[in-house]
């Protein structure tokens, strides 16, 4: 099967190695030309909005995907006239925006923080009535790595905040949860509607970045996992979803409150790569594929470290035991996703002892 | 890095994706166009003697090595002007000669099946005089899978074989063992020298063809296995190699006699991509890119059964338990090494139930 792939970047890359294997080849379309996962396929140069570059890119592709959530749905649709696109562009357009997203949520019951639509100051300051301080206001659409979001802890950074931001309509105010901890939970639903889910990770994010991801999460009760399952497949099964969903959650006390949704490979499941029977690279390309699901639980104590910045000493980060690196080739940046690191060890005490020493092996930057 | 692969094959294409999450990029040399490994990298097209070919593929790659041990090892001294060619050329030249090889056993006093070089009739009829009946007659290169190879086992064969084979000269004649069963051992050396041995490996061929492995080997004593390593260290050292090396055995009792070796990664190894923490394609990449070798143990009970022929039906192969396929994107034909299944359990027993359905679901043709 010859599978397409908007975006090039490294889920791309990933998805790719896990689908070779399987006999499928890749084509995939970006704006860069040398992306992450250029070497690994047919690259198609083009914005996402090129139409006739969609068109060469869907010409001769048995199925459709994407990496990148920022690609417009319509682009989908276009691609969709020829051959079937997963996840569907309804779940994609829908997770695109945050009001969106946060009223399926609603719909199927599943907790979240408070959220009001703001398309003007004075809808601004009757949500805050609602919400209090402190809050989040955020855009609708197109934020990531913590951009286009602001924190209003009082009344003075409502016009403050009003005044600095560009836009001034499709915005969504949130009240803030002080939450325990932050979790995800990542599912792969197949054309025949199987679905495999990861255990529930826990994620540690610096300024807005993911620095490091364990699986499955310490003291998860068997109820937690439970809610975090019946939450993912009742999202699968309303959005008619293929491929690999991933949700991030807040964790208070027993309570998990839905914070987001990516429609695709994440950066939380990265582990899966060494961590399961099947990783969640693998586990997208064969529901994409009409394949069976399977293999989603945890070798053992697993971690993702990201490699930011700069590229660490490889030969130290291997010596470690159980560990490996997974490089991205892209150019050092601070502060830039590189790569990332994973560990599986039989003894959680042995996974906190290597991930200190790939902490300073690998220092991220 | 940018290593060059001479050879597009099945391993080149299973060292690429083992390659990549390391950082590295990979070019390829081959006669064929379309290959299994050509769409994970850039692909020179040309006869492995073709010296213009060999230089443009030379130029701008960091590192050399390949995946045919029937690469003219005067293509590799080419290259070696210009970058390090690992394994080094004066290993191949010994492993592409059987004459050679088994006296390089022998130097090391490792013990082999008795042997004599042939190089006309009355050499022939002196050696059978010494190995009595039956006895193997090889060419003493390019043989493969079973080819160039004919066994006597009465006078009248002498002539008859003799009349057979179109070559007269650079063969030599083996003392048949009666063997309990072969198994094979993997080693991977790297730049500072460091070693990494995996488990013996029990193998089971038909018609020359490898159509099961399995590892570790059932039943092998602590004896056994230090042995493997022993010859498999001296051989490393001996050779002063870089890069995976894969010895072939036959076991008579508590002892081992060596058979060849193959100077690259090995079908009988193809078990590690999932059965060991480092496959053997990621270790032969680190040996030859300057990284540690490493994590060589296996992680339970594994096997790997050869897809020849046809491609089988994967979502029935994929409902298998902890099963994983590997395509190589070959067209189909009898015979064939199309692809390979690989199995990992946690019970010698789950093992054998799974590679006895999986044996049902892909017959070999």
């Amino acid at each position: 099967m010859k599978i397409g792939i908007l975006g090039a970047g490294q889920l791309g890359r990933m998805l790719a190695l896990a689908g070779y294997p399987l006999g499928h080849s890749f084509r995939f379309l970006d704006p860069q030309r040398d992306s992450p996962a250029s070497p690994l396929g047919e690259t198609v140069v083009a914005e996402f909005d090129d139409a006739t570059a969609l068109d060469r890119f869907a010409d001769g592709i048995d199925v459709c995907s994407f990496e990148f959530e920022n690609v417009p749905a319509a682009s989908l649709r276009r691609i969709a006239r020829h051959v079937a696109v997963y996840p569907p562009p309804d779940a994609l357009e829908i997770a695109q925006d945050r009001l969106l997203e946060k009223q399926c949520f609603r719909a199927l019951k599943i907790a979240t923080p408070d959220f009001y639509p703001v398309d003007s100051l004075p809808e601004l300051q009757s949500a805050i009535q609602r919400t209090g301080f402190p809050a989040v206001l955020k855009t609708r659409r197109f934020g990531y790595d913590g951009k286009g979001q602001w924190v209003l802890r009082t009344p003075d950074d409502i016009e403050a905040v009003w005044a600095e931001i560009a836009v001034s309509t499709q915005l969504i105010l949130e009240g803030f949860v002080p939450f325990d901890r932050e979790l995800s939970v990542i599912g792969a639903r197949n054309v025949s509607g199987d679905i495999a889910i990861y255990p529930l990770t826990e994620n540690r994010h610096e300024g807005g970045i993911l620095r490091l991801s364990q699986s499955p999460a310490q003291s998860v009760s068997e109820s937690i996992q439970r809610d975090a399952e019946a939450v993912m497949i009742a999202l699968l099964e309303r959005l008619d979803y293929v491929g690999v969903l991933a949700l991030e959650l807040f964790q208070r006390g027993d309570d998990l409150l839905a914070n987001e949704m990516a429609p695709r490979v994440h950066n939380s499941g990265h582990w899966t790569i060494e961590g399961a029977e099947v990783s969640q690279f693998e586990n997208h390309i064969r529901a994409i594929s009409g394949l069976p699901v399977t293999g989603a639980e945890a070798r053992g104590y697993c971690a993702m470290w990201n490699i930011l910045g700069q590229p660490p000493p490889l030969p130290d980060l291997l010596r470690l035991p159980s560990t490996h690196v997974h490089l991205y080739d892209k150019p050092p940046r601070p502060g830039r996703k590189i790569g990332h690191v994973t560990v599986v060890t039989h003894c959680e005490q042995m996974l906190r002892s290597t991930v200190e020493q790939l902490q300073t092996i690998a220092p991220q930057t």
